[in-house]
């Protein structure tokens, strides 16, 4: 896929220049010294030659063809030398000149003219504002970043080209092998969804980096990156995380989430592993790109110091992961080969003496252990220790089963030992705590990698009913669907709700109660009234026709005292709900990532302690639990001391209700069911108040 | 201080040895390796010369005096050297030998002699099982680590040897200047206390850094560590955080605490910076070692590419800083001299293209500004980049007065930036997350500096009462002091209780209640039931005598079903209090640090939501309501959604009462008052019940 950017035959460099440290010399310089073996066509109309290769004037008056255009010339000339690049044949054009839509309006409109220009001609442009693109497996290095580090199965796609330089220093710095490598730029045509399909496809990558600052289609990026994570790791740094200003919002939901929620339930739903900084990226695509993933979490710690073995055995503790211990026969058989002195415990401490045998009898033991998933080695530069031997060492005993970290600590007198870790496809961490949260990484895509299939239940329900409310609502320009109405559309979805009615006058609200029995609540009617019990708005366990009565009229004094300007629909009344758990479920919608589904405990612990989760919708029955269980008042659910639990099951059916109410209906933007009553095992929550805005 | 350690003049090494590879030899040959100019005096009884140097066969033969021994034989000949050295003058001795406390009993005995033994004759032993110590300051290396690091103004203090070669090799591949390194190894003498003491003093060391598996004596730590940090920073990595196991409590304080919590409240208090990891400790003291504490938390960030620039922001928002903003004038001057396309937002952005002199001008612009607390300086090897004469001019326009840390993103192309940023002493981080967390712990230093006085409030109390509650008890054998005792001794503490008495029959009980006054709740008194309610052992609300009598009659008969073998003292009558918010406050004993005061919400939010925190007794009223203001569900206390708050300041005397009650009494070693109930502002709390466990 996209060969005639990856393994083009010939490339044009329109704004070649023969001064060294313009953009336009540095692209011809670095085909050159890349080794690429194409045509590299230089055009620029005031040289001859440039660097040795023959320069056009432009590219017409070049006979050949070319699969590739690199474009580095001022704004205003972009345009007319992409029409020459596609004129010349090529299939991709790579636009690295900027002042397009990041300078304002009238650049966006050129770039966006610019884009269609290209696809209506069946050509993909890269850019602009990119740095350019890398492709060790063929020799080349079109952009102006100078470094070609060795060939490697990391691919990187970057949003920041800044920042392409300072991942290509590093990889050479740390010898690190890299695929391919783009500057997606401003993504006026080829984003990172496109980079995604193709890196999934292809044989010789294996680990995906991301550096993004936004994502284009954010439904389209949950596809793409669920299909590609299933085949290789993703992993991604998503900056600009804080940045999102609150927006209002009409529901909890809609108040509790926030574009950095959005991302992180997207990412987790995709199975792309989300990095919190620079460094952790490269961390985990290193353990990613050299060792196998593990098949659980129990990590063996091998040391010849005590103080760091602990350090690693925190680490360990803390990331959820487990210290495993080694059984009894294999802790045995290498306690005879070790010297006295030295623990088979946790960790495995080879002792400040050990040479490079000592390490691989313990290493052995551990890939030999069923009770072993993961390995983690730790080597402190003592007066015996020999770093270059005990790594090749290391390497030479590896079965390759079970992903083995290496810790060498220190600096120079472990650096041998680095470079042969590296040479050997271990990954090597200069802390213990980076080397766990390598391996915290794995374990997790590991997982997610062997998820039960996705299977999302679609319930009978009454369509109609709630398209004709929607529909009624819209013509109406009204965009809160008040109580009465929610209440209709939930029991189309087949939520339990209390039966009840509307009222406008006292009388009227005892006819309701009349009818459906007492006791009853009741609740202010206003789509201008959000927190209803803050205004007396509600009344509850009314017993009797003259507590209605009571209850309307101070309900209306009081309204009428409170909030003089809200417009008053009336109450609605109904048959009171018995007690239980009362909780809140509900969702927003992301402007990128569309419905995301909300769960947690009511009241407080919704308002004051945040004790929530989001998920994206549609969602499984698995999910739905996991999100209950991820909460930090889950064990209210399950009930603590002496307490009966809810009903876990039926909190997770009306998530599920909710996710398929929000997947047939793009017009509901938010909603809340709060609370959702929940009774023990066996019972039938109920939807006690319900808020939907529409658009 | 300990001249005889860091300053000696003649130094003996018992057991030098003529075979490289052994300690004994490794010890001379760094000493002299070190350019050590005292006398060394190689001790062994089968060599004539070591290294060019004369060996003695024993002590006694060297015509000198030592100041310093080094000893490196088996264990059994240790003592005997001990007493050589001290014959022959030494002020201090350095066993490096392994092999007692940490190999088992035997061990553990001749340690403790030989620590007598030297503690008798008022030397001072550091070790056994210690790597030695390095002072470059003196151009000693009396240690079998070979690397000397080049002279600096931070010392080191580590519980493992292992871990210091690795602290050295680190030292000597940043380039980073050391002071002192000990070794403290199985401390029989010498500890952590000892060393901070003789920091804290020191002129040649600023910062004091520490890594320790554990602490010797808990309130002479907290004692020595805040001094010290009141001078200079100490920054300490504790490992073996996880591994403290579950112990037995009978409150919920002792349940809830840990000894990780205990060190953390423990640093907390002593200003001690905590490190979580290796990189982040020596991140840590880089920062602390070379730039100036900031004022306060705004970070301008200044960067030749977005994206790392974004990093940085996002990195200080997560942590609590603010992205500070360049005032008006200072922004626009900035502007005119900067290209078109630069920010001056935030971060300031001087471009891909910037040459060392934008970023001077951009830097200077910060330190002028008085909205800027603190730098961040990112650069990316980009073209056109200079990192090293970028790093020296920045180093050369700095004012001194507001910390700057550098990230130079990257590898081999911003090395010599790098080497320039170091040599200029301005710290020097690979990613912009690490550069933050390094700033924000130099915030939090300063504002624990800057903090009020401590000022300890003694309440009037009628401590002879509570004297002899306890006095009785013990001499009964009672550890748990029940309810009504428990109550008389928070009344002596002038704590607001619920008037109310014991009553062993349902007479009895209605007596009480006759007298106290309708409603009374009566609750079981047995020492044998933690969770009274959970039993049947708790009635609410008892309007009337007949109510009293049911209640009665029927909770013994509950309880003799449920807790047949419980010792039962009969119930305890009180009269009913006011509704209000429950809280829980209490103390714990930690064995290292003492007593832990606990607040938290009542009920789950302690007992499923663990939303508590811990401060060291004795306690000032400040840190009494930074407790409150550091759990998670403080907006309930303050107030929210129209409800008023409670009175805070009554929360914090209680804590404060608490405070002063353990402090008088070391006998009591656990306490709940749970639920302490609290009102609006100006009203009195209640302690409605109370559980104290004495030793």
């Amino acid at each position: 896929m996209l060969e005639s950017l990856f393994s083009p035959k010939s490339i044009a460099v329109i704004g070649a220049s023969r001064s060294p440290g313009k953009v336009g010399h540095e692209v011809v310089s670095n085909l050159v010294k890349s080794g690429f073996e194409g045509d590299i066509v230089p055009i620029n109309p005031s040289a001859d030659e440039i660097l040795g290769l023959k320069c056009y004037p432009d590219l017409k008056s070049y006979p050949g063809k070319i699969d590739l255009g690199v474009i580095a010339i001022p704004t205003r000339f972009v345009r007319a030398a992409t029409e020459s690049c596609i004129a010349a044949g090529a299939g991709a054009v790579v636009v690295i000149t900027a002042g397009f839509k990041e300078v304002g309006k009238e650049g966006a409109r050129l770039e966006d003219e610019l884009a269609r220009y290209c696809t209506a001609h069946g050509v993909r442009l890269m850019g602009p504002n990119s740095l350019g693109l890398l492709n060790t497996h063929t020799k080349l290095n079109a952009s102006f970043a100078s470094r070609m580090p060795k060939a490697g199965n990391i691919s990187v796609l970057s949003q920041s080209g800044a920042l392409v330089t300072a991942i290509l220093d590093w990889f050479a710095a740390r010898q690190l092998g890299m695929g391919k490598m783009v500057s997606i730029g401003n993504k006026a045509d080829l984003n990172e969804n496109d980079f995604l399909r193709v890196f999934a496809e292809d044989e010789k990558t294996d680990v995906i980096v991301g550096y993004l600052e936004s994502i284009i289609d954010g439904d389209e990026f949950v596809r793409v990156a669920e299909a590609t994570s299933s085949v290789k790791p993703v992993m991604i740094l998503k900056s600009g995380t804080t940045q999102a200003g609150t927006k209002a919002a009409s529901s909890h939901t809609g108040s509790l989430a926030g574009a950095d929620i959005a991302y992180g339930a997207a990412f987790h739903r995709a199975g792309v592993i989300r990095a919190e900084g620079f460094e952790e990226l490269f961390d985990y695509a290193t353990a990613f790109a050299m060792q196998p993933l593990p098949r659980g979490n129990r990590v063996a710690i091998i040391t010849n110091a005590g103080g760091p073995g602990i350090m690693a055995a925190d680490a360990v503790e803390n990331s959820g992961m487990q210290v495993a211990i080694l059984s009894n026969s294999i802790a045995t058989a290498l306690k005879k080969k070790l010297p006295d002195a030295a623990s088979v415990g946790n960790p495995i401490d080879v002792l400040g003496d050990a040479e490079p045998n000592r390490y691989v009898m313990a290493v052995n033991a551990a890939q030999e252990d069923d009770g072993v998933d993961a390995i983690v080695v730790i080597l402190t530069p003592q007066a015996m220790t020999l770093p270059a031997e005990t790594a090749r060492a290391i390497a030479k005993c590896l079965q390759g089963k079970k992903p083995v970290m290496a810790c060498f600590m220190g600096g120079e007198d472990v650096m041998p030992g680095r470079d042969e870790l590296v040479a050997h496809n271990l990954p090597d961490y200069p802390a213990p705590e980076r080397a766990v949260a390598a391996l915290k990484a794995m374990c997790g895509y590991s997982a997610w990698r062997n998820r039960p299939p996705r299977i999302v239940t679609r319930f009978p329900v009454n369509r109609h009913k709630v398209e004709r409310i929607i529909a009624r609502h819209l013509r109406m320009q009204l965009n809160q669907i008040g109580e009465g109405k929610a209440k209709e559309i939930l029991r189309a979805y087949t939520f339990n709700v209390p039966p009840g009615g509307p009222a406008v006058s006292a009388e009227d609200a005892i006819e309701v109660a009349e009818r459906i029995g007492y006791p009853v609540a009741m609740k202010i009617s206003s789509p201008d009234i959000l927190h209803k019990s803050d205004m007396g708005g509600v009344k509850l366990n009314l017993p009797r026709a003259g507590a209605v009565r009571d209850a309307y009229d101070l309900m209306m004094l009081r309204i009428g005292q409170r909030a003089p300007d809200a417009h008053l629909e009336g109450v609605y009344v109904e048959r009171m709900c018995s007690p239980g758990r009362e909780v809140i479920i509900g969702m927003t919608r992301d402007p990128q990532f569309g419905p995301m589904l909300m769960f947690g405990l009511g009241g407080i612990f919704v308002e004051v302690m945040k004790d929530v989760t989001f998920h994206l919708a549609p969602i499984t029955h698995d999910e739905a639990i996991q999100m209950l269980e991820s909460t930090r008042s889950f064990a209210l659910l399950k009930g603590v001391r002496g307490q009966a639990g809810v009903d876990l099951n039926a909190i997770a059916d009306g998530l599920q209700r909710i996710s398929q109410l929000v997947t047939d209906f793009p017009q509901i933007v938010e909603m809340d069911i709060n609370p959702f009553i929940v009774g023990p095992v066996g019972t039938n929550p109920v939807a006690a108040d319900a808020r939907i805005t529409i658009k």
